[in-house]
Parts: structure tokens; C-alpha cells; sequence
């Protein structure tokens, strides 16, 4: 019985709005509040809750219970979380999502510990559902913290280097964005013992899904609307980093543009006014439609994927899912 | 049949150089180098290994596998040094065992991303191990973590305090040292299939010398040799720390001294010239005493604990590893 897109969309959102509820009470009682009312702060934005969501829609398609895996749900999202107060600092923003980073709100030292010990709360909630297959799921919840940390690691490499090519790229983004998605399709069905078959489904759409949503990223900075967007649009080209459109500009450009191109690289960025002026040069270089097309190819194949899902009722969640993000302006 | 304490130490040795010979190797191939080149400079150090140690002789003790917990023996190693080095960014320390510590040595964000990577490869060598019983020896691993995290929180809160009570030091330093070393033993039980009650014994002695061997680093700071020691002597009253003397002495001291401590809580440390009326201080006040008493205390209990495990052939080692850990001057 195939659901229609608006009840996909209430069904997330039900699940969505579980998540927040637990995620705002999980270190509430938590002492010391020293260290736990920083990630409380943390863990208390209005993301969109996509990790979560990955596991259990992957419970559920593993004929699993949400219920069962849904503090392995929780888990996913603190590693995020932990992720993005590390990198917030090593980035050394001042906003997310409109407030303040950790470390700007607080110090350096507590935004290092608060991370620290988020992931550590991360893990002891993945251990309360793994009731099956506790080795297979804590293994695939580790690789995917590994391969984040690698995937952050070539991030910074790249930005010391001129001459990174659109496989190096997608190398580093399926390190550091995709291997998360995957984990968290792999970890509501290992939970739900699901078979060999259906957890390499999963976890390829995941893996997918996640490289089609980062080059989604790097397109709606410069193609997003401010208020839609929640972050300043043209951010990365400010910040100097290598997105897939940088990549496949220098790759094209010649004359003025690659001109342009070679001295936001060597200048780390660009002022916030040249921004239009790139973005124009994207669309003349078709850099836009380069990124709409691997964005298209790289879904098509998370689709592929779960297309082999054993449970064919369960598949089309997974189509409105990427359909939806393909479509999102934030 | 009862080894002589020279055998002991050999024991030790022996253990000790098979862990540095693997920890020596762990990171060595893997990618990126930008990442865990660092994290394989800090592991490269010639430290006690006695977490390590306490995961092994703990297996056996239990009538278990040494070499079937060494990647868990040297995942505990792993942890401890993820530790160490977000310590040294949270104390901006420039040394660690006369080596420059790794954000020193690098920067800032290397650290940070060398700390986390540390600790998800920590969780991959323990999982290796978790044949039997995978759930409770990733509960005991990452509850020793969460306690970590906890300790080096409330020490952080202790810096801008004056008035820390013995009771709270104690509690803190259960968590910040005590329990990893608890984490030790159980682990090594655990994957050794032991009893609760041997799990429990191997415990309680890993807490109890966990917080003697802090009283006594404390004690050491005041009391040891540079060249046996490897840090400079006084470093925590320089550096303003709230060790266990520095507490029982603001419990004791009137007058001049009661001024001189106070001044260096309001200075949060001292000049390096005045190390040594502060150790005659301390030994006026009659705080070294009290803190060898302690170490005694602690450590009679950790002893008590260990009477308890059932195979009676092994306890003499513990009774000498802590007989050795009372004894050492480093």
C-alpha cells in the first residue's frame, strides 16, 4: 500500500518531533552541569533530525520496531552533534543555525569537553538497544566515527591545496558526510537483524543519499535564499572551501573566471560582495547544472539501492525521502 | 605457587614491551597521515602502560587469554591518550614526558581531530576483542569514558573554587583517574567470561588503586625528583592545581601559611622560586604524611578487594603491582 508524499511528510515529522522531545530531556539530570548543560544547548536546535529518521525508517523497512532502535536514533544524532561542535571549533564559526557555537557561547575548553562527552552519551545510548547484535552494531556505529574523523582530516588538507580533483572530492565527502548516512541505515537494520541482503540495500541507499545531500549543501550556498537557508548564502566561497562547484569551476574556467578562481584560493576566500559575481559564474560556467546532474545521479543510485529492499512495501519512504531532499531550499 | 617480586617486574616488562612493540605499529598504515601521524607521536611515548597491564593480568586472573584481550589492552592505552591529549589543549601544556605535546608539536586543530580519531580507532581495537559478552565490555569501556569526561569537568569547576572539600577531590579523582583503571580490570574480566564476583573484586581493586596512584602523582609533584619524575618538580602548585596537599593544607594552616595558600589560589599558582617553602610548608603542616596515609588506605582497600577473587594463585601480583605503584618515583 503505497502512502501518499503528504502522509511521508507527517510521518517524518511525527518521528521528528519524538526526536526533539528526547533529545531535550537526555542530559537534562546529567551531572555535572558544567558539562552537560553545554550539549544540552547543543542538542536543542531544530536540525532536521535526518540521521535519526535514517535509523529507524531503516528499522522499520527491516521489519523492525522504531520503538526498539529509537535510543539508537538518539545516538546517531549526538555523534552529529559532537561532529559539528569539533568541526565548529576548527572552522571557528561564530553562528549555527543562527546561534551562537559552543565554544563562542562558552570557551574553547568547554566546547572540546562538551563534544567529548557527548560522544561518549552517544555511545552508552546506541548500547541500550543493542539487545541483537551488539558487536555488529557498535562496529558499524565506530566505522562510521572513523570515517567522519578521516573524512574531517582530507577537509583540511584540501584547503592547504590547489589542485584537488572531483574524485579526491568525492572521497573526502563520502568520509565525512555519507559514511554517517550509511551508518545509520546499516544501524536500525543490524538492530532489527535484518538479513546480509537488506543491510547492504540500506546501507547503499544511505551512502547515496549522503554524497547526493552534500553536493545538495555546497549547491544552496550558492543558489539558496537567505531566510530559507538559515546560514549566510555564499558562506563557503567566503570561507574559501573546495566545494564540488569550486572543483568543477577551476576544472572549466579559463581566462578571467579561472583568473577569479586561482585568487579566492590563494586569498582563502572572497570578500561577501563578490559573491553574486561567482555565483554568475557558476551558472555561465554550468557548474550549477554540473552539480543538479550528480546531485540526480547520485539518488538515482541511492534508488537503485533500496530498490532491493526486501520488504517492497517499505521502499517508497525511501523515494519521497530523497525526492524531498533533492527539492529542500535548507 | 608464589613468584618472587623480581618475576613480577619481569612480568610487567615483559607485557609492557609487547604493548609498546603494537601500539608502536597500530596507526602506522593507515590514511590519511595528516591524521594519524599525529596520533600515532603520542602513542609512540614510553609511558607505564599500566592500564593496559591491568586489562591483561585481569584476563588472567580470571582464568582468561592474555592474547585474547591485547587489542582490548591496548584499546584502554588508546583511550587514555585521546585523554591526554585534550588535557594538554584544556591545560595549554607544552610538555608531556619531556615531548612537546601534540598542539604544540602541530596546532589546535590537529589535536582535536588526533584526540577523536584516537578514541573511535580505541573503540575498533576493543571490539576486535568482544567475542563473548560484546554489550558489557562496550557498557564498562564507555562508562569508564563518560567518567572521564566527568572528572576532567569537575577538575576544571575545582580551578575556580576556594573552597573544594577532601570529599569532592576524592569523588573527583575517582572519576578523572580511578575510573579508567576500574574499567581496566573489569574489562578484562568481562571478556574473560569471569564471574560477578571476580569481576566485582578485579573492579573495586582497579578503583581503589586508581585513586592511591593519583594521591600519590599529587604527593610525587611535591616529593619527587625531576630526573626520576620527567615533569618539573611543583608543576601543579605552579600551575595552581588543587591537589589532595594543597586541599588537607588549606584545612590545616593559619596564620602566614594560610595567607600563602590563599595568595596562590588568588594567583591560581606560584613562581617557581617559592616550590620549595611551599614543600616544607606541606611537610610542616604535616599534608605529606596525611597524604601517604591516604595512599596507604587506598590501597589496603584495593588489597581487600583482591583477596576476594577465587583463583588464589593470582593475587600475589596485584598485592605487588600496587606494593610497586606506592614504591615508584615517576
Amino acid at each position: 500500500m503505497k502512502k501518499s508524499n503528504s502522509n511521508y511528510a507527517l510521518l517524518y515529522e511525527r518521528e521528528r518531533n519524538k526526536v526533539n522531545k528526547k533529545l531535550a530531556v537526555a542530559l537534562k539530570n546529567r551531572k555535572p552541569e558544567s558539562l552537560y548543560k553545554p550539549s544540552d544547548y547543543i542538542l536543542s536546535n531544530s536540525g532536521k533530525r535526518l540521521r535519526p529518521i535514517l535509523v529507524l525508517f531503516s528499522a522499520k523497512a527491516s521489519n523492525g520496531n522504531m520503538n526498539s532502535v529509537f535510543n539508537a536514533a538518539l545516538s546517531v544524532e549526538m555523534l552529529h552533534n559532537f561532529t559539528l561542535i569539533h568541526d565548529d571549533i576548527m572552522d571557528n564559526a561564530d553562528l549555527r543555525r543562527g546561534k551562537k557555537t559552543l565554544h563562542k557561547l562558552y570557551d574553547l575548553n568547554t566546547a572540546i569537553l562538551a563534544g567529548d562527552s557527548l560522544l561518549s552519551v552517544a555511545y552508552e545510548y546506541l548500547l541500550k538497544d543493542c539487545k541483537v547484535n551488539a558487536r555488529e552494531a557498535v562496529s558499524a556505529f565506530t566505522e562510521g566515527l572513523i570515517e567522519v574523523c578521516e573524512g574531517q582530516s582530507l577537509d583540511t588538507d584540501f584547503e592547504k591545496r590547489n589542485d584537488v580533483s572531483l574524485d579526491e572530492y568525492i572521497v573526502m565527502i563520502k568520509k565525512k558526510t555519507a559514511a554517517l548516512a550509511k551508518m545509520c541505515c546499516k544501524l536500525g537494520a543490524i538492530l532489527s537483524d535484518a538479513k546480509q541482503s537488506d543491510i547492504k540495500a540500506l546501507s547503499d541507499y544511505g551512502l547515496n543519499l549522503g554524497i547526493a545531500f552534500q553536493i545538495q549543501d555546497d549547491l544552496l550556498d550558492i543558489i539558496g535564499e537567505e531566510k530559507d537557508f538559515g546560514k549566510t548564502v555564499g558562506g563557503d566561497l567566503i570561507a574559501g572551501k573546495k566545494t564540488f562547484l569550486v572543483i568543477k569551476a577551476l576544472e572549466k574556467a579559463k581566462g578571467e573566471y579561472k583568473k577569479e578562481l586561482l585568487k579566492m584560493i590563494k586569498n582563502k576566500g572572497i570578500k561577501p560582495e563578490k559573491v553574486n559575481y561567482f555565483k554568475q559564474m557558476f551558472i555561465n560556467l554550468g557548474v550549477v547544472e554540473d552539480a543538479k546532474k550528480e546531485i540526480r545521479k547520485f539518488t538515482e543510485k541511492a534508488l537503485r539501492s533500496i530498490d532491493r529492499l526486501s520488504n517492497k512495501n517499505e521502499i517508497s519512504f525511501f523515494y519521497w525521502l530523497a525526492d524531498s531532499l533533492i527539492e529542500r531550499n535548507k
